[in-house]
């Protein structure tokens, strides 16, 4: 098999646990947190510098390298890893969760998804067939299932329907499927309704894929609520498989979904927020492009060994971001990752010792203020 | 004395030498290219990539350092280097030629310039003494006085003008100047006209500057008359002084500037050639983000060591610059300063070896394809 997993440890107290993800370009501690690449690079930064910040595994966006520079050339260039000289593990996903939010731009059948281009406005199909044809071109080493992930809020009806249909195309997946360098996982629908979560993980697990992702949570219900879903989600999946949360990055997020048994995560969340001028502390958000940083010379975080905050002060990045210099967000980016990457770090030792859940509320206290 | 240069090789054919430039911040070997940091950064890169290039000395400019983030708040930062992280050598403009370059929105009287903000439209007022006082704020290794660069083409009576203005302000400049870890250099002016070099040459050597810079060129005039006025202003200086062509960094000019005695230089040209999507190369530009490169799998110069070539393809950052990818202008940046800062190299090099003029020829000839 592509992909496989082992299961390290487990916590005695709740779900929370280590691994250990196989894949072709390498093995990855879990939990684990993937940084995005949408377009073949993680934004601002040399795959180098990804790993340096500790990022072991990514994500790419099998949507947009579809449009640019379209999967048979990344296919010539030998591939999605050599393409952008990232020699560790790949997962890309399908496409689904960018082609259906474009909203009125897509018309679904059960044949698959007509959409409009976001760049040019080009018409495209995408079925779970092409979704499986453009990552095997890519070359990932774990492509994920053409699913569609509904909205929040949803009615009962069309949560059902879509998580009906993305069973029967996820079966279609299974079916095209043959790159043996190459995982796939399901992906579990249902929205916040506990029997329709039970019903697709049921015909996912049958279908026996190399881990199973939980889709359609972070997408604007309660925290509260996604928690809850997790609760009940979880235990439905096969112990010995990864589960994989997708869309998940915010620090509080993260802790609970390990403290949940979460293994994987994905999120544009640091690298955005970076971007905006906005970077993670212990203490919460620091908003280091408002003018109270101005003339604060101290680095973000006082306690942090990132490059960024080894060398420079809130207001020098305060400077970069305003003139639009690009060593800003190169440097907000850096401590982000970082900061997350950290997290992840410690928290694969709190469930080593034994203490995740007292790991999350003393983390929960600083992080919230509380 | 802040600064000082020793020869320590001059060519028996010509002007052509090596030096040693001595600063507070470390000795650099001539002749030297300065990469260019207008903004407190050189754009795209790490202070540790700039110096990875072979990067050794970098140019910071007054004007823009002045309106954003102001000269005080990086003098309580305690100065350029340690706001900026670059803990080798900084020559700073005096602002005059981006004062200058805003034509109709400044307005020139004996005592200084009244400007407009490129940036917010606000009305400020630029003297000689003002241009040191914010250097000494800046705390660069070498202020250079307050000029003015007369445009090309233009009238002998305004050239005049101008230089005998710039005379006056460079005295005003030494008077008021009392770092004793900053050095100032002296810049000659008079357009095109050999005589009027000369009068500006004679004046400036008179107040003893730690160097001098020769102005006005590159400003648009045929290249072929600015190697006519660089063999005529160069014997005009002392000796024993750094001689610096400024705002020049085309590889032609920099082969043909260092062949008639120039000691320094700096350009924006390969940082701003690199962030169009060009790259400089042996053979002439390459305009990488044309569609002919594609599906070119080849680095953008076989021969080439740097990071950028050793790793990546041509089709991959073309690929960059097209999705607007900040790694790709990186990549390009680091490609063009390392090409530049190598042609430096191998510029000391002939004339440690006695065989600039040999060398000149035959880079030009395959430069320029000819």
């Amino acid at each position: 098999m592509a992909v496989s997993f082992t299961v390290t440890k487990k916590d005695s107290a709740g779900q929370a646990r280590l691994g250990l993800l196989h894949t072709p370009h390498g093995t990855v501690e879990t939990p684990v947190f993937m940084p995005v690449g949408t377009q073949a690079t993680v934004k601002t930064m040399t795959p180098e510098e990804v790993r340096q910040v500790g990022g072991r595994i990514i994500l790419s966006n099998t949507y947009h390298l579809y449009l640019r520079p379209g999967q048979e050339l990344i296919r010539e260039a030998g591939g999605l890893h050599r393409f952008m000289n990232w020699g560790g593990p790949i997962l890309t996903d399908s496409g689904g969760f960018q082609v259906f939010s474009l909203g009125p731009l897509c018309k679904v059948t059960e044949e698959g998804v007509t959409f409009r281009s976001h760049i040019d406005g080009s018409e495209h199909f995408f079925s779970p067939e092409k979704a499986m044809e453009v990552q095997m071109a890519l070359g990932s080493d774990i492509a994920m299932v053409f699913d569609e992930c509904a909205p929040y809020p949803c009615s009962r009806e069309y949560v059902l329907e879509a998580l009906e249909r993305t069973g029967r195309w996820a079966r279609r997946c299974r079916a095209v499927h043959r790159r043996e360098d190459q995982g796939v996982f399901g992906i579990v629908q249902g929205g916040t309704f506990a029997d329709l979560r039970e019903k697709s993980a049921g015909e996912l697990v049958e279908l026996d894929f190399s881990g199973y992702a939980i889709g359609g949570l972070s997408v604007g219900e309660p925290k509260e609520l996604m928690y809850e879903m997790l609760d009940y989600t979880v235990p439905l999946l096969p112990a010995d498989k990864p589960r994989y949360l997708m869309g998940v990055g915010s620090p509080d997020c993260l802790v609970e979904g390990v403290a949940r048994g979460i293994d994987m995560f994905d999120c544009v969340l640091p690298t955005r927020l970076a971007r905006n001028g906005t970077v993670l502390t212990r203490h919460g958000k620091l908003v280091v492009r408002n003018a109270e940083y101005v003339r604060d010379f101290a680095p973000f975080d006082r306690d942090c060994s990132c490059y960024a905050c080894q060398n420079y002060s809130r207001a020098y990045v305060r400077h970069l971001i305003k003139t639009n210099e690009i060593l800003g967000v190169r440097l907000t980016t850096i401590h982000n990752l970082h900061f997350i990457l950290e997290l992840m770090k410690e928290l694969r030792e709190a469930v080593s010792e034994g203490n995740i859940l007292a790991y999350r509320d003393s983390f929960l206290k600083r992080y919230q203020g509380a």
